[in-house]
């Protein structure tokens, strides 16, 4: 890679996705192109991190793309060999230097440390490294 | 942190951000509530992920909040003492497990490996893990 500017950090997972998605091959793209419902399994020693969560809350689900080639800088915009290549950080391509995957669901049903949610395209055993809430509007804050 | 259930990750840096804000505590809580605009200096091993990318173009910049306490579970939200304490999964706190920040910015000058943008709230010096387009609506993709 070249030169680089910074230090290395390390991601400690939170938890691991659980789905009845086992395959990038058959994953949806984007959890709004008929992801299925899935579990958010997180870890005992972050469980007081999830207090204040509620059904119906929208949160955006941070996680490790485990499968991702990291060296990968360039890809055909979702795998259509019939569109130039771009630049990865122009794409959500998974394969990315940090495959950190974004995923945007709703909170469909809470059970301890099992958070159920809806439309997650990530595959069963993708590692789950942080949860935000999705931000309203300034005054909501 | 008790059981965990997967190994470990690295993250490396692909740039920094350059900004007249040096401090967090007087950066604002978030890119819309008058933060300035700031550089993003990439690194030069990942100049190709670049190609595609243009003024104009709306980006997630994803950080690294190298200044977080990573073993805070439980914040007063925005600071405020008066507002009780709730799990950092249901607040933006940089306080977290993996302090991973998401900045919505716009992209208003590009100069090579210089990415000049609009009301980034991260200060001087933070390491950069990724950047993702925003998504449109699914007809656009």
């Amino acid at each position: 890679m070249g030169q680089s500017s910074a230090t290395d950090f390390t991601i400690r997972p939170i938890g691991r996705v659980e789905s009845q998605l086992t395959s990038t091959v058959d994953a949806p793209r984007q959890g709004d192109e008929g992801a299925p419902d899935a579990y958010l399994i997180l870890d005992f020693g972050v469980h007081p991190a999830l207090d204040g969560i509620a059904v119906g809350d929208e949160i955006v689900v941070l996680s490790w793309l485990h499968e991702a080639d990291r060296s990968t800088l360039k890809v055909h915009p979702r795998g259509d060999m019939n569109r130039p290549e771009q630049g990865v950080f122009t794409t959500r391509s998974a394969d990315r230097p940090n495959p950190i995957g974004l995923h945007r669901v709703r909170v469909i049903g809470i059970d301890g440390l099992r958070l159920h949610v809806s439309g997650l395209e990530a595959i069963d055993g993708t590692p789950i490294v942080d949860l935000k809430p999705v931000l309203g509007s300034i005054e909501e804050r």
